[in-house]
């Protein structure tokens, strides 16, 4: 029977040595594992903290996948399930990630350890607050919008001074966008400043608003130190911002959490750098377990790639990612999948065909600012090339009955980013 | 001519597409990458804030490295340095992680993205406090310790209650030790608070530098939330401690710049989890440079594996990644290189003789508890294995030596732990 105390996980290991020995110095590495004699202890700690071995599926033999200090033509692979006890971790995130994604990873012993699944006791994930806003609560600060969310990023990404910035935003708010954001690079440059780009685009937004109704929300990168990380949450609240962003992965899930403890607003969380303890397949963790860490410290909207985008997961990899983001965990609000890179009206389709959700929100760069009529077609495009994935109608007819209908947008938008464009 | 103001890498890339055009794609897109057209604009933003590709050296072709969207038999690897204009990123070390070590690891046009080496500019470095205690200071606050340091970690590393605790950390002082470290894994359990730790380690620690007169260091792990950082830090000073740990990969270089700006004693850094984005070779970033992050952000001690230990780097590697911590960076101030894993009587030897430094700290867990004569004589046989690496004496000789001068220790360690033993 499961303990419901028990963190779950599940590893691919590789090992010289036989799989389940392997597996146990792992566990043993990672709970109670080098022991004193203690006289009369040794066995009330084992019992009590010992991370326990529950299952071991031998794989058969392969190349290693990771170097080590031997260099042995053939390995064992395993799939492996290890509970470790809740008490050494208590209900601390960090204290987590260094049981079951800690020291484990540089074992000598180990060809591969990649850490493929996790479920935690329900009191750890009760411990931790969620997400505040997530999918409903971006919503509503977008004015209640519906279906499919279009979203884009200040292009280009570096460089650009107050003034052009200002006209990028404009344009974009203009178009009735539902999120802009900045690059992960934009942070807090002396050429342009958080301060002024808060200041500006909240200007923007507001006068924006005025005109089309549709109160655009905007990510603002409050990556950087953590002795400025809650001035500059409050800078972006005090200008009525509604959203700030933060590069997790460099940043760390402990300073996610604590944004979290103080944000008023959606925090839009970016995944640039994770792929490095992600991209290789015997080494780190599935995103399927970080989304779920990431999620108990709080991100409302978190980065998954895009399907056809340009980033190296294949697009069935990226779905079951997508939809990792859209499982249920404990009680907590679900956040808010954002699809990006390489984005158009050509990605609504098979995105909706492989996740069958709305619950998103799609950032398409060219796909908005690039589009031959503007900002405003390339926007209004998106939302047609959703309104046709989700009533199966196919990209092709649904752009010709717009462009009969008088609206060429979705047509020229097709023209330009569709396959052979 | 170098450009002082540029952040200089080097990465090993593998692509299927020419390298230096896969270089130029990596570089743009980690800097002014994707060009909205702005009318008179981009040429500006291109000359002053584009990522510049100052060399390609093609290394012919191979497997990949690394899975992508495609599976190509061969790629083309190529060691690639980059110039990141340090106008993009400010001082911000967040901000440079998420430029140099970023969003690259996810392009699907690279089969491998490894930053093996990091040159900052001089004001970068001096934006920076760097260690506030590094070598020196660690040795004045034990005492004026001379030579290699010998410390160990508490084990049973979880599970203990506080009076085995205590007896743990009783046994360790009296034996002279320099430092005692908690577990990576023990933060704050309920089962054994943080707090209590501190009272007992420091009174334990206070009680036997009355006998011994040497003040043993001991390094708290105050890993964990960040509300909770700085009271943790604060209840270790109160109560006369003299070092504090942080788990530097899990809880954010951001935290560890945090911890340095209040910090009133020593930081000692453990790498648990770095593995995660280093030990893949197509992938993540080499030590040389993660340490010089560590640093800048003011780690005072730093973990690096040691030469024999059970983790995977061969003990080339090791020195290899201790020696980089003793280069100079900038003008700060040298942080202890820290070895564990697999310590004792046989490891000074091979270490000296790779960095020819005893500006270390070697960490002996079973070299220490479960030397056959007890921890004092456990320390002591470190000691005398470490001069005698110095002074060129053969280990088997310096044994004799001792046992036939009255003292044994160093005998029986050789006993117990050297090789065939």
């Amino acid at each position: 029977m499961r303990d419901p105390r028990a963190i779950r996980c599940t590893y691919y290991l590789e090992s010289e040595i036989e799989p389940h020995k392997a597996a146990a110095i792992m566990a043993g590495e990672q709970s109670s594992g080098t022991f004193l004699p203690v006289p009369g202890e040794s066995a009330r700690i084992r019992e009590r903290h010992a991370a326990r071995v529950v299952d071991v599926q031998e794989l058969g033999a392969c190349r290693p996948s990771l170097p080590s200090r031997a260099n042995p033509e053939k390995v064992r692979a395993a799939l492996v399930t290890v509970d470790f006890p809740m008490e050494n971790v208590g209900t601390d995130i960090a204290t987590l990630q260094t049981a079951i994604a800690g020291n484990l990873f540089e074992l000598g012993e180990l060809y591969a350890c990649r850490l493929q699944d996790l479920a935690l006791p329900e009191d750890f994930i009760a411990a931790h607050p969620g997400p505040a806003f997530g999918i409903e609560g971006t919503r509503k600060l977008i004015g209640g919008v519906q279906g499919a969310m279009v979203g884009t990023i200040v292009k280009p990404n570096v460089g650009l001074s107050e003034e052009e910035f200002r006209l990028v935003v404009r344009d974009l708010a203009m178009a009735s966008i539902d999120l802009i954001k900045d690059d992960e690079l934009m942070t807090d440059p002396a050429y342009l400043p958080l301060e002024r780009r808060v200041a500006v685009a909240t200007e923007e937004i507001r006068a924006a608003e005025q005109v089309t109704g549709h109160p655009t929300m905007y990510a603002f990168n409050i990556t950087g130190d953590l002795a400025g990380l809650q001035k500059r949450h409050d800078l972006v609240v005090e200008a009525g911002g509604r959203c700030v962003m933060l590069n997790v992965p460099v940043m760390g899930l402990p300073a996610l959490a604590w944004l979290r403890s103080f944000a008023e607003v959606p925090i839009h969380g970016h995944r640039a750098g994770l792929a490095a303890s992600m991209r290789s397949k015997g080494l780190g963790m599935d995103y399927r377990v970080w989304q779920q860490l990431a999620r108990l410290a709080g991100a409302d909207q978190l980065h998954a790639s895009g399907l056809g985008s340009k980033f190296y997961e294949p697009d069935g990899e990226v779905a079951a990612n997508v939809l990792s983001l859209l499982d249920p965990l404990g009680q907590t609000v679900t956040p808010l999948p954002v699809l990006s890179s390489g984005q158009n009206v050509t990605t609504p389709g098979p995105t909706f065909e492989a996740v069958r959700s709305t619950d998103l929100l799609m950032l398409a760069g060219g796909g908005v600012a690039a589009h031959p009529d503007g900002p405003g077609a390339g926007v209004r495009s998106l939302r047609q090339a959703w309104a046709a994935a989700v009533d199966g109608v196919p990209l092709n007819t649904a752009a010709e009955q717009q462009a009969q209908a008088g609206d060429p947008a979705l047509l020229h938008a097709v023209q330009a980013f569709g396959k052979g464009a």
